[in-house]
């Protein structure tokens, strides 16, 4: 059982390390979005849009690529496009695809999924991927996709090992079956291995990135792949109601987020990793920090998470209730050096 | 059969007549989208969309409203709300939610639709509808929910007759049916009755409005119902994907074009007005226009549609080719009265 | 509306003519099920339901058959291999799929329907299949399939007009839309052109026809056409859990019924053609015979149709309220020469 | 990897221990369907369907039941009735309903499933359970259904511990979480335990009995629950294509099995026991019995499943390929003590 609450409602005044969603966008993002080049995205019109998805499909290594308005969305379409309403998908048991985005891979996409456990570094074991991959026959659905989560979230934002990704797909070729990279914080983890994120994802069909993460754009995801895919992507996104119009405003955002990605994100690893080791430096037994080989967040495993977070609010921090034994902090670019000390000093009253 | 390209590709520099869909926020609606509040609103913590959602519901005197990336979205989700996947919905054979929106209804709200008739008016037939009309058994699905257009699109942009509403809550309620209106450009309706969009909806149980079209905002729509309809499209929404983070900045262009909804609306009737009646005036037989009670839609009647909108564009013109033997123009906000003039010369050309 | 009471519960004693489901296997059709040579056709094993779809496949001239439990199966699987879920189909307002299978096509196949309205021979105008017919786009879906219904239920079992079919396959050609029979009565409808059930569906791409109606089986129907299509069927009768075992025995009862179909129908057209004479002659002009022009089934046109059939009840007959003033009455192998006197009797009283 | 072809095609003359799916029906039990008294099911008039739906309604000590075409339509119909279309359901990984019925529970019911992993007793951990176990927002879905399998085939036929089923309702209870047996063989779990089913399955709110297994009946499945709930089903049945007609020949089948059942699963438990101690008393290295608390299967590792079945084929006896190192021989009624030693015999050439 885990807490089904997502956060403290109020956060009037309180530094916010709920996630790193809740970014803001900054003043000169603001203008890029205002001053736009803008057009009707539905007709393919709008030259912002456009260039954004052509600078993302280059991005990824990939040859196309849809500007989508959630990570939900990107994923879920992605799922559509492989499977194409028939077989079964392999996903992390604790993966947002699986567990965070409401079951639309069964209720829309209409594919099954066997759910295996994630280990600690955030990788499904390949011995368990290889023991479900099945060619179809008239009982069992044929294996279509499986996809990774990279950085993993739910054991603390781990960037999956370096040569993971190749040997899942050893595994799959045989059977045909894809790979998609949930890569919400992919940048996370490229940063984190210190590559481009093509190379991360030079062995997966498709990816999907969030700008309204880390990133710190306010909304939109990209789904990138091959160009038969983007165009299945891009009807089924009608579909869904995804099919907006003067996206360019957002796109801006986008390609603002993009040009100061590396720089962002590498000063959020850097914070979270100060704030991982002041609190190990408490040296307590009622706060622990997991792992330090984490990226832009940092977990905390505590007696009683729920009123550890009280405690953390009362201090002027916002952290989640994570599951029954942990809270989690999110490093993003609206924290800076001096949120840092407040954080840790917040954290220090859990002691 | 109808033409499936939705226009020309190539606008530039153009005036583009194609569809309200194609307007561009103006200097003053960027500044509000630069300079909004924003939150999270998947933690429903931004407050330009709360305020909108608020200011929604009250426009148009329902419970609670919630902001969407699409009409198509919209419509989708009071589908999915109102029917909870089970049963039939009534729809015009010609309505947007049947024709345009890739069929979510069925493939992802689940339920099936009969399909009537429109009439010259834009409405369905009281007699149809009472028709088929259903208490479901066990082989034939329940009638749940009546989706009606205004102003409906495909007869050129007719707001229903004032009284219609109402009398089609008569046949409903007996069945319990409930009325979902699409009202993309319930405004226009509204203007062209000169009543409130309010007294308008006051017979239907939800309401779709997209600002994104003769509102002039770049992306969104608003779905209006009681709180616990709304509440449901709020977990549906997700679902999609359509749960987005700082949509405050959206939300502020939103608020600015309901500030300025009556008078630009006004000024579109007007000028769609005026080049129907110079049209009318060529008293060419090759070039008719169908009827003057329009909105901000004039619908030209003429033998090879194809060619006279290429023959529009080669005048700097473009509107789009309809069905077998119509073009479509649309005015909007960014047409001016020296727009106008321009639109008629071109149309001129098709004498 | 219509109503939706199928028909009258206690049917004790009474001469049942409200369908011709309601058959029983005579004792010669049950020593056929209880002497079957049967085995498990999940494996395809059962020689008794090999031989009846390799029969029932050379019958209608296709490549291929299936068995499957019922007509409401045997058309929701042809819509799920023409569609694979995508996709929009062209079905009669008041057709069997449509209306009286609780919208299985789109709940479960996923596709949206263009509902026609059915004329009085039981076709769908062919200028208006025209207007239909639709190369998808993102916006709209794309049409795959025209269902027609012979013999037309609804219409009173009409057997479409001989060259209908092929007129419908001219338009359909161009857009590479399939065609499907729901031909639950098929046999009706070739017996009253006098020509073979192959000839009858020659321009269909697949049909499904029922045992257990005129044809007297206790269950199953079978639908036929390309073998990659029933090869598609296969694998989803088993997801719909339709993949059944020692069906051999059900299979010998439909062996049985196609060897006596011939002879079983030709009477009940007779009879049937007896019964609708003899009410018209009646000359009343409170009981009205629509048209003699029909096959088993006889429809009269009452005041008050509730009234009726039960005044035929009180003197011994089962009838159906079929619509708001018309009920029905159908002919099948359980009513011989003596019961269509008693039939007779029982309608004067309404006079 | 698991293979996919279930069996070997050509079963001439063999002795048939693939499965108990392959029973072919007694001539008492053939006289019983020949001689039946029949009725419309779908005007729910066939005494016989009707008798044995309240048969085996009383037999589970629950208010009321539906007789269906298959076990995968009892079990799919159960999630969707318990689900109505949205949540979660927590299924084994290896249970039949996640692996073996095409993912319906997925793309008809339109639910996701936590699979999780079974244990040698074919139980799912309680502390798994209990993780999963989640109150739905607007990101998570709702956890609705446990489905268990008992006797759980892919462990060996093993029947649940007695205790299991109500300490899996403790910890549901709290979340109104329902559970479903998918107990295709609840009488060899009864018969193990020495138990009526009534008392097997007091803790679950509905359960799922297949005929055409050990029962030896042609085919047909009780699904059992409140009366709501069948009521629920009923409809869906009818959408699914199960709504059957004189399906009384069929159901006289099955209650000939239930006379029988206790008798005839009891026999083929020994024979099982006697098939597998004799086998172990090879003592042989290449070919290993896993357990002898079965009921009628005996699961035999081997190093060469698919070399091991051909060779027995060439014994003349038939075994599935089970997974990669196992082979499985099912006991049934048509498989007597002259039928066990040879198929003993056909073993010992595997030494």
């Amino acid at each position: 059982m885990y807490p089904n609450k997502i956060g403290v409602k109020n956060s009037t005044g309180c530094l916010d390390l709920r996630s790193d969603t809740v970014t803001r966008a900054s003043p000169e993002m603001r203008r890029a979005m205002a001053e736009a080049e803008v057009g009707d995205d539905v007709y393919e019109e709008d030259p912002t849009v456009n260039s954004l998805e052509e600078r993302c499909a280059k991005l990824f290594g990939k040859e196309s690529a849809i500007f989508v308005t959630t990570g939900t969305m990107g994923n879920l379409l992605a799922i559509m496009a492989h499977t194409m309403g028939r077989g079964e998908v392999i996903v992390g048991r604790t993966s947002h695809i699986h567990r965070w985005e409401v079951g639309g891979y069964a209720r829309i996409a209409g594919v099954c999924a066997t759910t295996l456990p994630i280990n600690h570094d955030g990788t499904i074991s390949l011995d368990s991927i290889e023991e479900c991959l099945c060619i179809g026959d008239n009982h069992r659905p044929q294996t279509k996709l499986i996809c990774l989560e990279n950085t993993h979230n739910f054991v603390g934002g781990k960037a999956l090992p370096l040569d993971y990704i190749s040997k899942v797909r050893k595994l799959a070729d045989p059977y045909n079956v894809k790979i998609h990279i949930d890569g919400a914080r992919i940048y996370n983890a490229a940063i984190k291995h210190n590559i481009s994120v093509a190379e991360i994802v030079k062995d997966a069909d498709s990816i999907q990135m969030c700008f309204s993460k880390g990133l710190g754009a306010p909304i939109g995801s990209i789904l990138v792949g091959s160009k038969e895919f983007i165009d299945q992507a891009r009807l089924d996104r009608k579909l869904l109601g995804g099919g907006w119009r003067q996206a360019g405003h957002l796109a801006a955002a986008a390609h603002y987020a993009l040009d100061h990605a590396m720089e962002i994100v590498t000063k959020d690893h850097e914070r979270a990793e100060k704030l991982a080791k002041s609190i190990k430096a408490f040296n307590s037994s009622k706060i622990k920090v997991d792992d330090l080989n984490m990226t832009n967040m940092v977990i905390v495993t505590v007696d009683d998470p729920e009123a550890a977070v009280a405690t953390l609010q009362k201090h002027g921090v916002l952290a989640i209730h994570f599951d029954k034994n942990r809270i989690r902090a999110v490093l993003h670019k609206d924290i800076d050096d001096e949120g840092v000390e407040k954080a840790i000093s917040a954290f220090r009253a859990l002691v």
